[in-house]
């Protein structure tokens, strides 16, 4: 109920009667709901989850303090009925989620209804709630970082010359499933030599060879909340070129690790990794920002990026990976996940990284 | 080409200058495209596919015909200076699938530019022509539909009393992706004794038991190509319950089946089965729609719904899958997978579904 209370502050900053929410990991923070499909309407005293025939059975078991209410056929059809039963005027709706068309054919439902009511856009009005992290969450987030680094582990033991990428993918896929990850938060990386240049290649079908860049990028799932942890390997002893950008991309990532603190804005975190590889002169090669909030969502605010104004705040998490990709040669990045904590970046993620660890003295050296 | 060209005599109908993609189904469609990040412009006499930086070497391997332009930022950041070198007017975007906050921002963009390009909502403009599958397209499904045959017979080995819902599914789901299936298209579904009363249920923790309702819906992909499949079962001598809801489902499929045409709307397919059900006097307990579409996405149109208009034509592919869900009991759905050819349904998924074969004649009798 504390969730639904912030929110309700947050209508009346916004002079809004009432917030229609549609995205799902919205929904599920808000009211515990797990189904694919479902809307809550959350006024100043009421909380309405609306779902279908489908979903009916389900909210028994998952919802409390919602009043559940069966809906038929789209939201143009059901909501102007409940809208004008609840007299609300002003209704939030999640300009950032919702399509186009269905924003008018709300708008003209409405209309049709005699309504005075009207469609408010708003953004990110959950989704900021959500980027500070309570206690039972990170403790889900730690258990589904835990099982990410477990797989990583794994991997160093089943890795070698010859193994194809995507069977690779599969066997941490079912190592992460197995282990408890119901489900995954995103299509597992594993990319090698030219492959490992595509920041979010797929699993092919080409085998791994020794001396060239291993890309890993996998997360898993604790009770809806992801994990994201990326690794680059080398089996063998790396050339000269590895060496020099995975020690760019490690300095990169120690300097925000050690420099990011708390109210800094994503673009100012942003660059703080951004000026080492700039220097490096390998700047053209990072093109993606430095990290996202992750939670329910695998993505989600702040996002850490050189156009981003958000503001790192204590209790946020998210992630921190610099990469330098090169066309034709391969690419390197370190992700780990952090807890901004007393004003600094906790590590939550703790798979080896040093360098002289994983790739001179590696697997296969 | 040939799809570029249908879609261009759409736009003419239209009196659209271009059309804005950026639902990744139709991108894959139109482009070969595989990312999960991408837009399509497509003018009368150019075709543009946009990626950022991560999906530029990906593109090359995917696409022909199509000239990449490396994008950096939101689409309200680069579209309009790509509109104003085109010189189009009158851009159609994808009313069902953009946001209302992108739409607005790419107005707001436009006008700062002083444009005079307008956005036009559309709907369904590639997906009406995805309905129609080519050659080509319905190798994929019948391999995929194939694969899904296999692990429904792979079920029949290894059901018994005991086995956890959640078990059942990833034994299921591994079978799948070890016998070609990349990813699946949806989260397959184990629903055993009252979990199969919820049509979308998840595997959960319980143990199956004999004589009672076991739901089992599962798919696979074939190069981004969907498949369907129910099956409800029962292990053991099944009550009268079952055996009479298992009787009435089948019939109204059967129904279905035989007596949808060409140029039917689907409410009057989904009409054909309910009909059936109604008269058993199940009709409350079809809480869906009859089927659906399929193809590069696991729903898309046509839908067979009391409230479709949908026509239904030859070389579409869709399910039919009627069913009853009795709270507290369980549900029986029976879905298979159909090619509407020369006006009539072919079946394409083959899985047996004989009420004497499986139930009565069934593994655990």
């Amino acid at each position: 109920m504390k969730r639904l209370q912030q929110l309700r502050s947050r209508l009346e900053e916004k002079e809004l009667d009432a917030v229609l929410v549609a995205r799902l990991e919205n929904i599920r923070y808000l009211s515990g709901f797990t189904g694919s499909t479902g809307w809550l309407l959350i006024t100043h005293n009421k909380a309405l989850l609306a779902v279908d025939f489908r979903y009916q059975e389900q909210t028994k078991g998952e919802t409390t303090g919602f009043e559940i209410v069966q809906i038929k056929g789209d939201v143009p059809v059901w909501l102007p009925g409940i809208i004008s039963d609840l007299n609300v005027k002003r209704i939030g709706f999640e300009a950032d989620y919702l399509p186009f068309a269905v924003y008018q054919q709300l708008v003209q439902a409405i209309k049709k209804n005699q309504s005075k009511s009207q469609f408010v856009a708003t953004s990110g009005l959950v989704e900021s709630l959500r980027t500070i992290k309570e206690p039972e969450e990170l403790e889900f987030i730690l258990k589904a970082a835990k099982l990410t680094e477990a797989a990583f582990n794994y991997t160093q033991t089943i890795i070698r010359p010859g193994i194809i990428e995507k069977e690779l993918a599969w066997e941490l896929e079912k190592f992460l499933r197995e282990n408890g990850s119901d489900s995954l938060p995103f299509e597992l990386i594993v990319a090698s030599g030219p492959n490992s240049a595509l920041p979010h290649a797929k699993p092919s079908q080409r085998s791994i060879l020794a001396k060239e860049p291993i890309l890993i990028d996998i997360g898993a799932k604790a009770n809806g909340y992801c994990s994201d942890l990326s690794r680059t390997l080398c089996l063998g002893k790396p050339d000269e070129t590895f060496t020099t950008i995975y020690q760019v991309v490690l300095g990169a990532q120690f300097t925000a690790l050690a420099m990011i603190e708390a109210n800094m804005d994503g673009k100012t975190a942003d660059g703080l990794a951004r000026a080492v590889i700039e220097e490096s002169g390998y700047g053209e090669a990072f093109g993606h920002g430095l990290g996202h909030g992750i939670g329910l969502a695998a993505h989600e605010p702040p996002r850490l990026a050189a156009d981003s104004l958000d503001l790192l705040q204590d209790g946020m998490v998210f992630t921190i990976e610099p990469g330098i990709y090169i066309p034709g040669w391969g690419g390197v990045r370190i992700e780990d996940m952090v807890l901004l904590e007393k004003s600094k970046p906790k590590e939550i993620t703790k798979a080896v990284k040093g360098f002289r660890d994983i790739v001179l003295g590696g697997i296969y050296a």
